[in-house]
């Protein structure tokens, strides 16, 4: 298959960036462009945090913690046991590495950088070539409401509490005012393809979706638009999505539902092969095996979307 | 000698709170409160580092690192490579476990507590039953004017600089709209004997007194107040003390040349025993080993100098 092409890939943290370091691993640098969730963003002890662009950036890099996916491989703790023995709840894990780029980051922030800057800055130091945009440069934390501690800042949902309270609702705040990150817009109008990581669709895709004008721009972009399945025999792969769309109402946690969830914004969708076919509407779907466990199954599942999705183009 | 005393220190970093600290090995810690400067405080990767007060915080709660006298004991430096493996210029020493005092400064800082507050806490969580008094709760940062780099802050003077440029000017930048900390008046207002650490006259001390009301508060205060000299032989003991005097212009660079620059704000006045006696005007004099190499130099020297005092009030 020819690989001229321009790809776009909309992620959140672990299971996005998975596919985007498969992408990386088949297609030349500079036709890779991954638009990165900050609705996870947030400020703690005085450091402004990226856990999704993080997790993006250590997977592209190849420095990230093989076993929990995010973080830094062979990290210490010495800063979070210091805090510990303050008296401080070190509920959010922070190593000792993965400070440093925090503290970067809140320093480059703090002199006017901007957030495209600076992981412009932390992409390059850390070798990777592809582009890493943010979705935005304006701060938008995504709001959890629960029906146990009514609302939560994300990370508490989802690190403190462990993503178990029960989810009634979510807001994207501040999002009507934020901007789209021009360089996101460029990079889909220029897009061949546009993939959606198998991220979860509420927490990690929509927060980017909400962005004003990037639906529209999506929609205007008259190219392949795929998805991939984040549930896999009504499970989640990792993470909330199964358990969260089971308390939004959805009867049937399935691949099919996450595909009519996403409507119009796409028109491809990869389901898991070891679950049913379905078809929806004019979308193209086709399954294949989505889990991926090591770096071949991440270049496997990238290439063969690829190439599935140049035959129906 | 009794120890029935409310006793005050105004201090720096190291040789301040080496005193401070002899201070503390014999006297009931509800007897001790310790003023510090905060002119020295800086933001720094978004951190808020107070150098002093940490020093005296690590000093008084035998966390110190006793080889460079600041910083704590044990400690790694894992994040500060890691800076430094992002092509960083890493001139400021900071340590993981003095990390997670700035973490926590900057946290309590932003949001909402005081300095005070900040620094309290800070004491009680490291087990130090002493008051630690920051002078000012507001920034008030000293500004080094230098011939080789113009304005300086302080702690690139200090440190990046490692105080070699050419001093040609001082300034304790938005000092007149600080507000004196209301414990440090109350502190002197109930002192019996108020002491001036062997800290730098124009680094350390001088920010002090030159937050609005300090000096009349001191003067007003009809007990000993009593200085002990950063100069032994015309040298410093420790940083830029007796340079800074001969850029400031003092021919002589002299314990009784620091003496005549406290003035009126003190009555006593300690200088090193290997130094030649002097007498100015009213004030008490007296020559001691100054020099504080261990523990018991400090506990010796804070003994010698409560005793001394005693024998002339």
């Amino acid at each position: 298959m020819a690989l001229d092409h321009n790809i776009v890939v909309l992620v959140g943290g672990v299971g996005g960036a998975k596919l985007a370091l498969g992408l990386q691993m088949i297609l030349p640098p500079e036709q890779l462009t991954v638009i990165v969730n900050t609705g996870d963003d947030f400020w703690h002890y005085g450091l402004r945090i990226c856990p999704d662009i993080d997790t993006v950036l250590y997977t592209l890099s190849g420095r990230v913690d093989p076993v929990n996916g995010w973080g830094l491989a062979d990290d210490s703790r010495v800063v979070l046991q210091s805090l510990a023995d303050y008296g401080e709840n070190t509920w959010f894990g922070l190593g000792d590495k993965d400070i440093a780029t925090h503290l970067l980051r809140t320093h480059m922030l703090r002199n006017g950088h901007s957030l495209s800057e600076v992981i412009d800055h932390l992409a390059k130091a850390q070798g990777i070539q592809s582009a890493i945009l943010p979705m935005t440069n304006d701060p938008v934390p995504t709001i959890v409401e629960t029906a146990e501690y009514g609302e939560l800042a994300f990370q508490e949902y989802f690190v403190k509490y462990r993503w178990q309270p029960t989810v009634t609702g979510l807001r994207y705040q501040d999002i009507e005012q934020a901007s789209l990150n021009p360089a996101v817009t460029s990079a889909l109008q220029n897009a061949d393809m546009i993939l959606f990581g198998p991220s979860n669709p509420w927490l990690s895709i929509e927060p980017i979706l909400s962005v004003p004008g990037m639906r529209d721009t999506l929609l205007a972009c008259d190219v392949p638009r795929v998805a991939v399945t984040p549930i896999v025999d009504g499970q989640a792969i990792k993470g909330p999505a199964a358990k969260l769309m089971a308390e939004l109402g959805y009867d049937d946690v399935s691949a099919q539902n996450v595909a009519k969830h996403y409507g119009q914004i796409i028109n491809g969708f990869v389901y898991d092969k070891s679950d049913a076919a379905f078809h929806v509407d004019a979308l193209h779907t086709i399954g294949m095996d989505t889990i991926m466990k090591n770096n071949a199954d991440k270049a496997r599942l990238a290439q063969q979307m690829l190439a599935w999705i140049k035959e129906w183009t």
